[in-house]
């Protein structure tokens, strides 16, 4: 999978080096940088006293691994809350620079996520709460380039032009994403200022994007979750564990060795006209998607994971789900075609207007973005009801490498590949 | 307390004038209200099952009562998530046009926070999951001279200007605030969008501010919470339920009529410098507050909730807590130049750089804004070494009137003032 995984290398050098890097770049001097390296010994004393009697634990300490043979952050059940950066990597950033910085960001990255400050945390006491922080990095085109320019996956680009397309620049494209995703939102803000930080000599923030689903714990576990729309929304949709899902997620053989047990990452921003939805009655809505509003049962079944009859025919002979129906377009005959989608809603308010830009962060996950969004893609782009109240305001397509080990680095396959 | 209360009105008929003033408002119209209006019934059945056997009962369903003596979302523990809007109303308004807006958005208000959807809800289901939701109206001067000119309170109006302010227009000020409260992001942001609809007839957004706390359950019980800084915010406040807070925050005798059992809100946007907070070491950070940033005792204590002792001194003869520490200069020997502070962080990203806007969203309450937060703010203008590091960026003042009872509405009191 991808690269030597140097897991003989004492821990211990590991930090030493993150340590030359961190003075040799001048992220922190001095005292100031002794005083901080050493501030994860001063806030043991902070973590939260154990719970009182009777209460359910504190969620907030739970953890999700940030070692293994995949990034998390992918089949990790959705946190509450997202934070998805975009980097522009300054010009002059090589691949020893690269390889420099992400040095640097896997060790925070290890370090957050197990509810420890960062290296050089300035507020180490907002890290102590983890809440499955999860930080998963993908890779665009750009940098890729710098490091192994033989060694690109074919679909890394940004996607072709669709028809139904509004994309702005300032939510487009970019070199490096950070994803980061937690139950807490101070959790997500900290660890997102803190990566951010590290990559401040490395290049700037070409975009973020803030993205919520229900706070955890607010539904009954298991919940779907719904968007802005109503819609409930992640039904049909690859299952982490199962056999599918770890052929259609995980790059395989014919992927580059460096992205081998990593994927494809498509962040699209998708605005929604949720005031011309409004003025759609309900029958509608529910055509425009083929399944009912109340609980997500496709028009032709009682619940919501039965299976849609696409052959289904009203009395005067009209398909049950019509064929401009949303489900009926994203899905094909061919069972490669398909995605696993973990979106988030977004919804900023915009001053000036009784408005705000809201809509979906369409997040997917696929080994192949070519071969398997793009169709799926292209037919809803063809052919969708929902395109009325949806645009494509933001797109970027990013590799996501596979995890590292204890001691390593995320894309440490990417250098010699 | 505050006009009249028409409590032996039959509820139908409120619903019905509702209805009424939806429709001629042109909110609705034909086929679609008649649907829209059925919603409630509709979305019954989505209620979430009952949870499993051995999980802990989702918190989306705990409520907030709307109605009393006071109006929600003050008094009420802190919910995770907040957006605070503030209205702009149409030069063309009248008072009869604030009384039908402020029934409308009562109405709404009055459903939403108990569970159920808006009246004309596009998204009824999007309503079901309340999570403590609160919503809490506050008028600025604008709305109250267009109802009540004599009435208007004293200090109902900008704050005097301060050397550290740095205020923006597109930050401050506004007719009208709605502030939502609930532990879900999706609820507040549904909320927020039925009540900004209703809205739409009789004004403009002027600006929208969302911000965060930790998550419900992220922590113990009872945590104090901490700002993007890492300080421990908000230890010495007036306690809901005790006397002090009674007199010191609802409005008494010596306020307009309509105002009594009320309050004034203050919500100020200050902007930190995290980058400078940086580059200070721990010491330097904790002198300025005067309290520790590991649990937030005050630098001559041991816990959170010791009394800070403002007399001790170094053995060099300084003042342990100093001249310019932020809890020394916010404290007076005048007990009732104190106020019940309730804030939030905001943390937006800004593109094109490493950067992001982040800092507080400081609300505070208190029956009179001239006599309990001015002294207090004008002492930290003066001096306060925190003023290095934060920047008020907007500020606005608001009249909360008190809460109503069933088929009455926030504000009654006003008219005929
Ligand atoms: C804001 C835009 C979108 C909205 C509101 C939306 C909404 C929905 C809804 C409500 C469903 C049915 C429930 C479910 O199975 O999850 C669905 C299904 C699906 N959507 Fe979307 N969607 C959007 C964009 C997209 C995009 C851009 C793609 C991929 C290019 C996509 C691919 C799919 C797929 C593959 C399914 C499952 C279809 C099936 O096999 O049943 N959707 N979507
Ligand atoms: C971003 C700006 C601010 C920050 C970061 C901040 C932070 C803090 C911190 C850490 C404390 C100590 C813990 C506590 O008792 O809560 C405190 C106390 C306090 N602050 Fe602030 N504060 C800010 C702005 C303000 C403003 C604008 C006011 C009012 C005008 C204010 C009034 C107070 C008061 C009254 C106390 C309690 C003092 C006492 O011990 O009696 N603060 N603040």
């Amino acid at each position: 999978m991808g690269g030597p995984h140097p897991t003989d290398e004492p821990q211990r050098e590991g930090r030493l080096s993150r340590r030359g890097l961190l003075l040799g770049g001048g992220a922190a001097a001095g005292a100031g940088a002794a005083l901080l390296i050493g501030a994860d010994a001063l806030v043991r004393a902070a973590r939260p006293d154990a719970t009182p009697e009777g209460e359910p634990a504190p969620h907030g300490r739970d953890v999700v691994p940030f070692h293994g043979p995949h990034q998390a952050g992918i089949h990790t059940p959705p946190q509450a809350h997202a934070k998805f950066v975009s980097v522009d990597l300054a010009k002059e950033v090589d691949a020893e620079g690269v390889r420099r910085l992400l040095v640097l960001l896997s060790d925070d990255a290890a370090r957050l996520t197990q509810g420890e400050a960062a290296l050089a945390d300035s507020e180490p006491e907002l890290a102590l709460v983890p809440a499955r922080l999860t930080v998963t990095f993908g890779f665009g085109r750009g940098l890729v380039e710098r490091v192994a320019p033989d060694a690109v996956p074919s679909w890394l680009r940004p996607l072709p032009d669709f028809a139904t397309d509004r994309l702005r620049s300032e939510w487009s494209g970019g070199d490096l994403l950070v994803q980061v995703c937690a139950d807490d939102p101070v959790t997500v803000a900290h660890c997102a200022r803190m990566l951010t930080k590290d990559v401040r000599a490395f290049g700037t923030v070409r975009w973020a994007q803030d993205g919520f689903r229900r706070a955890r714990g607010s539904e009954a576990a298991g919940t779907t979750m719904r968007n802005l729309m109503g819609q409930v929304d992640g039904t049909v949709n690859l299952e982490p564990g199962t056999e599918d899902f770890d052929r259609l997620v995980w790059a395989g053989a014919d992927a580059p060795a460096w992205l081998r047990g990593g994927t494809g990452v498509v962040v699209r921003r998708i605005a929604m006209d949720l005031e011309g939805w409004d003025r759609l009655d309900r029958p509608g809505r529910e055509e425009a998607v083929g399944r009912r509003l109340s609980d997500g049962a496709p028009l032709t079944g009682e619940r919501e994971h039965d299976e849609p009859d696409f052959a289904a025919l009203t009395p005067l002979g009209f398909p049950r789900i019509a064929e401009y129906a949303h489900i009926r377009r994203a899905r094909t005959e061919n069972p490669d075609e398909r995605i696993f989608r973990r979106a988030y809603n977004y919804d900023v308010p915009v001053a000036g207007t009784a408005g705000h830009d809201a809509g979906l962060l369409f997040v997917s996950y696929q080994a192949d973005v070519e071969r398997q969004f793009v169709p799926i893609q292209r037919r809803l782009d063809e052919l969708d009801l929902l395109n009325e109240w949806v645009s494509p305001i933001g797109s970027a397509v990013f590799a996501v490498p596979p995890g590292c080990e204890e001691g390593g680095f995320v894309g440490e396959g990417l250098f010699g590949a």
